[in-house]
């Protein structure tokens, strides 16, 4: 049998050398070998800084994006054969579809996200710009640009091909090429999403390398241009952490560990609600989906004393109707093995240190279970690694194992508590984690948890009845928001939308003059030239227009007549236009003052060049606000700027944000805002 | 002579052990002795903890910038104090000022951000709601919440000030207790602010505390709640980044350590330019404030070939015009002593690697200077640490040792570029740096520089005629915009506004029904339960307003009389409103459509309760979108819910944030947007 395959500077690659057996799950047979020894990984870093960062440079945030989304749909023409492939591992065809389709899942996101909420463009504008000089001629812009190194990804067994994408997508949407390294026991199915993913041909040469086992000497190539992304036991990071080029080098590393997830059980929620039969599912859930081994899954259920009793029975009646364990690939198995015989015994023995400290397990037990075989019978299956579910109960709320040991398999807790501010306590004991629910319909409770434990906690989820159904579950990263958690969890922080792009880009401040950051970014800034010649912006398709591209209004005087006609025709007729006497009385108007909507409704009459053109709609309005009143006699008049142009890949236009700026008649502000265009991309010359 | 005193438990404290001396540093008298052994470092830790998280805990963002605010007035007025003790470390007034003025100026920039930028509340949510299932019954929101632990301060000796304020105001803001832990050179500086701080009675007990000597079991007591901010030498903080609760325990560590900082001559930028003039002027800055014992100073100037020469004569000739090495205390000194003669000592050595690694002195030299002595006289002050500003050239640009060895005082390299992707390229070599600057005036070139250096630095400076005289310099951080950068800079991120404060704060994603995030939040979600009883929510006055009271009013139709009406009267006589057929021909209307502006004012007059009332103003709005267009004959209704509700700590108002959203006849989105108001606190009832 041949080694797992790795993907290095672009071609396949394997080493001769024998390698680690790696078995199926469920029936102990020699899967594949694994073994990467004579690996180039110094070339396959340098490929990643040269060739990867050049291809994935000359894209844009929208291009990659794109790429994301194509890249999904195609490997969901192909999940079926990664199915196969998964359920060596153990998995259950629901456990592949929460790896493969949450995979999947995940590239759709950052496909859709990229677009709509970064600029098609290499460099994103973080916050407002600072003025720092009374004149304006000074401002400090944050920007983000892309790391010029690698992201080396390293990844845990249990989601070989969600682990690899959610780390990949960001890394790639930012700019930046990555090296992913599976972890042994089910490299295998890493590597035929990899197979697939290049047989795509989608993505550039170099965006994704992939190194089919253990290469121990990895980080000692990188530095502080690069970043480490882990995922798995909490002493393989700590021991990467204190790699010199972690502490000393500057090489960034996030990690995200196992952690002793809590699920509080509200005192309202005894039983009969639908809070408690909500957490009851979750609890089943979280215990049996792919075997319970997952770095989010319940360990502790923290649950009022008077409802410890009804939860175990509650749990075990569910388990008992619900759960069959066994062979993946027979009909009907609801729960599968655990990814080795190792990782089992792994289990027995944190299961024994549970009991020895006061656990006592009160559904379920060690013995080795009857499973469903592969052929529908029912028997022991020795060279599998089968478990059954088990709950233990702790007298002691406060035993220190409940809190610190985790069996990652099919294991939770079951800890008592008297007060709300108790089971606070308890959750924040597990030292840190990933997720932690708190089922309740009381709002007060709610707040107290969820105060009490946000700052020990990545993700936390309110569970009740109007969420039950429609919720993604405790155990689901969603690549929405974030994953990860401090302390035990790993500190890390993955996903979280765009956040996780930024991950990957070095924030900086730009200071200079307005002209310059506006070249630097090719966004206008306020007090950068403008260009009031040649034809009106709005005759401008978006081949043409440029940033600074702009038109000045002439003045348009307000009288009483059109303000009195603006509040009966809209019926806006606060006081503060229509009385003057009241008006006079409030502490911003010197009296009848012009509506803001009569203001910003006037200037589009203003600015507006009427006639059919490359703009085609104002979809919008943005930080809009009014600093001066104007009063019946004032004159306005508006300046329209093109601040921002973003063309879009797949349509025939694209936004164009406009900065668009009020005066009076004496030169003063009167309102300042963004004006959000759809303008075509060409148009025929008018001109 | 005694100790320098701790601040410890709310308590003065000081060893009656032999501390180490101190000493001035132009004289070389003894100023103070440090020692803090016997201090109880895990009480300070405990106390911070407990009684400092309590009492930070029950004041909001405002309240704790409000504070900030008046503490930087207090300090103002205590400044001339402070001028004198500092005088003692070498700096000249000027230096003071930078420390001084340059802390008291962080704590007003956050008592204003804190105020203007965060919630008057003790949560923040981070970025918009995540729709999490189809119906909207399940929603993802970030909010940041306080870390539970404390933070530890490290400081480094050339601004015990500033160094001190720009890491405490943060904290502060955020709710988390500081213990600060100065540099023993200059711990008598900081001890003199802390204890003006303390006799100004602002700050409550437990919020900030001092521990005035090397505390080396400071970190042996922190854990995954707490964090460490440093500044100092790189060595330093590689030693307590490789500290076990650092890589294990999970304690967050931020470090900023001196670096290469790069400043880059434009190839436009010739002798007799605005730009080679304000280049020069930068540099000469950089080489003298301080002594050039700067993290931000310049030590590598990067210029064009040509202009190496050009570039040694003027400074050369600035230096000699303009620095007179002395004495702070003497008339007229420009440049005062380094902190130390071991300071000196150091820097001597790393010159003397500079030169033999090829740098040539072309300005200055190593001998003990003449200076100004305190009593005006010139002459050899050999207890003093004096040393001339000094310029070397290095002919290899590539030579290793201009990059990478730092000689923390008045020395700057010159080092010579042909191409710009050449200096770019030499920046990089510094292995990243807190700042650079490139002096140009030419829009490409800075493009060219900043794209290429960003990923290197955490702050980029670009200089020329339009800011060189209202720029805040090279070497100046600022609150507002991030202090910190990869690698060799430490890898780590202080001040840029509020994002410092976040730094502070653990970032959650809470998952919950709309109810349970709008009582989590205290900010209503769409989706939540409204109160649509009882008055007009504009009848409310901040003390009775609460989150999701709302009004919604009754349809109103738009006819085509209505949209050519307000097309004439405000002058917006855009095709889409007026020309059915050319609006036909729009891909996104069906033949004419209301003016987006029509349908806001409609709506302000469908939701306002018009007459006086604590409802002020309406100041903006904000996330302004049009969905569905509105055509001839359809209506609009608007509902308006109060969201957000942040009522000012100095003002007889606050903001109300309302959630407005028009629906059409057939209950479809046509626009949804924020309007933002000033209502009053109290009013007298009307109901």
């Amino acid at each position: 049998m041949s080694n797992v395959p790795s993907y290095l500077q672009g071609a396949w690659w394997a080493p001769d050398a024998v390698g680690v057996p790696v078995r199926d799950a469920s029936t102990g047979e020699t899967v594949a070998e694994v073994s990467v020894a004579g690996a180039d990984i110094p070339g396959a870093i340098e490929y990643a800084r040269t060739v990867g960062q050049v291809a994935l440079g000359s894209l844009t945030f929208h291009e990659r994006a794109l790429k994301l989304k194509e890249l999904a749909q195609y490997l969901n023409g192909r999940r079926e054969e990664l199915y196969e492939v998964s359920a060596r591992t153990g998995a259950t065809r629901g456990d592949s579809m929460v790896d493969i389709d949450g995979g999947i899942g995940v590239l759709f996101t950052f496909g859709s996200k990229g677009r709509r909420e970064l600029p098609n463009a290499n460099l994103v504008v973080d916050g407002p710009p600072e003025v720092l000089s009374k004149d304006g001629s000074f401002l400090g812009q944050h920007v983000y640009t892309r790391l010029p190194g690698v992201a080396v990804q390293i990844n845990a067994f249990n989601f070989p091909v969600w682990g690899m994408l959610e780390k990949f997508a960001p890394a790639f949407l930012a700019g930046v090429p990555t090296i992913v390294k599976p972890a042994t026991p089910t490299v295998y199915v890493a590597e035929a999403a990899v197979r697939a993913i290049v047989e795509s041909g989608i993505l550039p040469e170099g965006a994704l390398q992939l190194i089919s086992g253990p290469a121990r000497d990895l980080i000692d190539h990188l530095d502080y241009r690069d970043l480490v992304g882990f995922t798995g036991s909490a002493s393989t990071a700590n021991a990467l952490r204190a790699h010199p080029n972690v502490v000393h080098g500057g090489v960034r590393f996030t990690g995200e560990t196992d952690s002793l997830n809590a699920a509080i059980l509200g005192p309202d929620a005894v039983a009969g609600t639908p809070e408690f039969d909500a957490y009851v599912r979750s609890l089943v859930t979280e215990l049996t989906v792919k075997a319970g081994q997952k770095c989010t899954s319940i360990r502790r259920a923290i649950v009022p004393s008077a409802l410890v009793d009804p939860l175990i029975e509650a749990v075990t009646a569910r388990v008992a109707e619900r759960v069959v364990v066994g062979d993946p690939r027979a009909e009907g198995v609801t729960m599968g093995a655990l990814v080795s015989r190792e990782q089992k015994a792994e289990v027995l023995t944190r299961v024994g240190e549970l009991v020895a400290a006061g656990g006592e397990i009160v559904m379920g037990s060690l013995d080795e279970p009857e499973v469903r075989l592969a052929d529908g019978s029912t028997g022991l299956a020795p060279d599998g690694a089968f478990l059954q579910p088990v709950l233990l109960h702790f007298a002691d709320a406060l035993a220190q194992a409940a809190h610190s040991i985790e069996a990652f398999g099919p294991v939770s807790s079951v800890i008592g508590y008297d007060t709300v501010e108790e089971a606070v306590a308890l959750a924040a004991l597990g030292g840190g984690s990933l997720v932690a629910t708190v089922a309740t319909h009381d709002p007060d409770v709610a707040r107290t948890v969820i105060e009490g434990i946000a700052a020990h906690h990545g993700r936390t989820l309110i569970l009740d009845r109007d969420d039950a159904r429609s919720s993604t579950g405790h155990g689901s990263p969603v690549p929405h928001l974030v994953h990860g958690g401090p302390g035990r969890a790993g500190g890390g922080e993955e996903l979280g939308g765009i956040r996780s792009v930024f991950h990957h880009m070095q924030r900086t401040a730009v200071q200079g003059s307005p002209a310059m950051l506006t070249a630097v970014t090719g966004q206008w800034f306020a007090g950068a030239p403008r260009s009031l010649d040649g034809p009106h912006p709005f005759r401008k398709s978006l081949a043409e227009l440029r940033i600074g591209d702009a038109v000045a209004s002439p003045l348009r005087e307000v009288t009483l007549e059109d303000i009195t006609a603006f509040a009966n025709s809209t019926g806006d007729t606060f006081y503060a236009h229509t009385d003057e006497e009241a008006a006079a009385a409030n502490p911003f108007f010197p009296g009848i003052v012009a509506h803001g909507y009569l203001l910003v409704s006037w200037a589009a009459g203003l600015f507006v060049d009427p006639a059919p053109g490359p703009v085609l709609a104002n979809y919008g309005l943005e930080n809009l606000r009014f600093v001066t009143p104007v009063s019946p006699g004032d004159s306005i008049r508006v300046t329209l700027t093109a601040k921002k142009i973003t063309p879009r890949e797949t349509d025939e236009y694209g936004e164009v944000c406009w900065d668009a700026i009020i005066h009076n008649q004496d030169d003063e502000i009167v309102a300042a805002y963004d004006v959000l265009t759809l303008v075509a991309k060409t148009w025929p010359t008018t001109a």
